[in-house]
């Protein structure tokens, strides 16, 4: 079982999990993916693909064909506990004070969303409603998880590539819900309390307008979607996808508006694709976090106020240094005007 | 020249750095550095090696043979400009205000402690006196850059191998000073003053005594310094150098001290070399920041009696995947008991 350890230093908690060192790594991370127009392959030694349902824990989700049973082939989205969590429910959560330190069970939440039966496909070589529904069981996960009452924090994300932290390659992300709020999203979520409370409106619609009339880190202008560079990109490529239209919860999207993110997704990654060669990422979501933490002092505004939900999407194409390690400051040699317009000039 | 922009949802500052982009990279990482007895080798391309000095910028300082004259061959340990600087003092930081985001210019100082004229020893095959110098050049600078009065914070660290962000192999650390404080150093600044205004004592002060007599998390124990893993270590074998006498800066270090630390850190890396099999790492000074921070509030405790400098040493072998980029927390496969006792183990 896994530990949650308090650093009273960094003010942060670190998980001690002994067993997911034993994990299995892929080696077919190298192989290329190449197959005449992306046909989907399968791999019988892969645990992701189908036919291999046995080798997971049993499916907890499943957008599979009708007359199908659960952990068996038919599946196109399937969400499964992760075989070698970071995090259980075993114990709760209470942490004990050991001098400056604290130390608690390790608890929480650890699932995979494995996002198509092809072992070869990324996700933006599905068709868009394919992708519409995986971003759906995301929406779903996440409802479920922020009603649940155990958690503070709950976070879906996706590592492609060995850089990225991946160690399956067929294409997949995961879902964590933790018992605590890290302090980057706190700030995050103070940072925008702040600017609601200063100026009577939320930082991301001041700064999608802001994109939308200087242009120049824009990558995709789409109806209900924009995608940009941010002024203060931490590291080359790095983009944000954004919803419009105020909306602090990512678990509220509605169904026509799956399909335009789904699409812009896809754009989005092709263009990136392109202009670095298939890089690892990471995407990450940021959302409004479960009801508890949403109780602020009233007169500041309510997190349905001043949060803006968006996916940040960071390409792994630069190291982390000394430098980085010491100030969280990140060094970065593109700068974000530039990234743009070498996506926005790529012809897809 | 770089920028400094802020990113105003992480509260923090990117260095916008387009010029490190075109720095070349050593092809030689993957070389074997055996040789018999570890004998000093030169390489003539490399812009490190003696008889190169016209390939850097001017040094700053060395120390050197007598009768050599500065940027020519016969130093031990030599500073120089970085080439290729992330930040510079060509403009001052007066940073505007663009909406929610600032931008200033890349305001700041950026050099290389080359260790070692021998292009192939790492620090832990120099002889302790050798070593010593390094670590005086370090207190040097760090005095110098402390009370020059236009940076709030001085780094040095040094990154080893390509995975911990070393575009070089020959031996060398940095030297950086910025105009801002990073939330990271305010944050351990603030945890240890807060810990000594309710206990009145420094929390360092108190993990050594914990450590010292636990035991489980020792690595080496001299009488002047402790060398261990943290009880919250983010990374496997992740460890802390520590002086065992309460002192906050660093650059106050006695040559006595510098001889004793300078074994210990030899040790401590001979161990980790064996353990991991020379891995890449990064190796962080933390010290005191420069004065104007220092003068808090008088009634909390000056840092004086709060800080407590310390090297930290993270080796490199696991990857920083979404949920560490999502949250700051670390997820770490080996614990620093189970770490520390195959350090320990290990016959040097």
């Amino acid at each position: 079982m896994s530990e949650l350890r308090y650093d009273p230093f960094k003010r942060t908690w670190v998980i001690i999990a002994s067993g997911r060192g034993q994990r299995p790594r892929d080696n077919r991370f190298t192989e290329s993916d190449a197959l005449p127009e992306k046909m989907a392959s399968v791999d019988n030694t892969c645990p992701f693909c189908p036919g291999n349902e046995a080798m997971t824990p049993p499916e907890i989700l499943a957008i599979r064909e009708p007359d199908t049973g659960p952990d068996t082939p038919g599946w196109k989205v399937r969400v499964i506990p992760n075989k070698y969590p970071a995090l259980t429910t075993e114990s709760p959560f209470s942490p004990e004070v050991l001098g400056p330190h604290m130390i608690g069970a390790g608890f929480g939440i650890h699932e995979v969303v494995i996002e198509t039966p092809a072992d070869n496909l990324q996700i933006e070589d599905l068709p868009v409603e394919h992708l519409a529904d995986v971003l759906k069981i995301y929406g779903e996960r996440l409802g479920e998880l922020n009603t649940d009452g155990r958690f503070r924090t709950v976070l879906i994300f996706k590592n492609r590539g060995v850089e990225a932290g991946a160690t399956l390659k067929h294409s997949h992300s995961q879902i964590m819900a933790i018992p605590v709020v890290p302090n980057l999203i706190t700030d995050e979520l103070s940072s925008c309390r702040e600017h609601f409370h200063q100026s009577g409106r939320c930082m991301m619609c001041r700064i999608i307008e802001d994109e939308t009339r200087e242009r120049v880190r824009v990558v995709v202008e789409e109806d209900r979607y924009l995608v940009f560079a941010p002024f203060s990109s931490s590291v080359p490529f790095e983009l944000r996808i954004v919803p419009r239209e105020h909306c602090q919860d990512f678990s509220r999207i509605e169904s026509a508006d799956l399909l335009h993110l789904s699409e812009v997704m896809k754009m989005t990654l092709k263009r990136l694709n392109t202009a670095l060669a298939d890089p690892p990422y990471n995407l990450i979501l940021h959302t409004s976090p479960p009801p508890p933490v949403n109780k602020e002092d009233g007169h500041a505004g309510s997190v349905e106020d001043y949060y803006h939900w968006y996916f940040e999407l960071t390409p792994r194409t630069t190291r982390l240094a000394g430098f980085e390690r010491a100030t969280g400051f990140f060094v970065n040699p593109t700068s974000p005007e530039e990234a743009a317009q070498i996506l926005r000039n790529i012809e897809i």
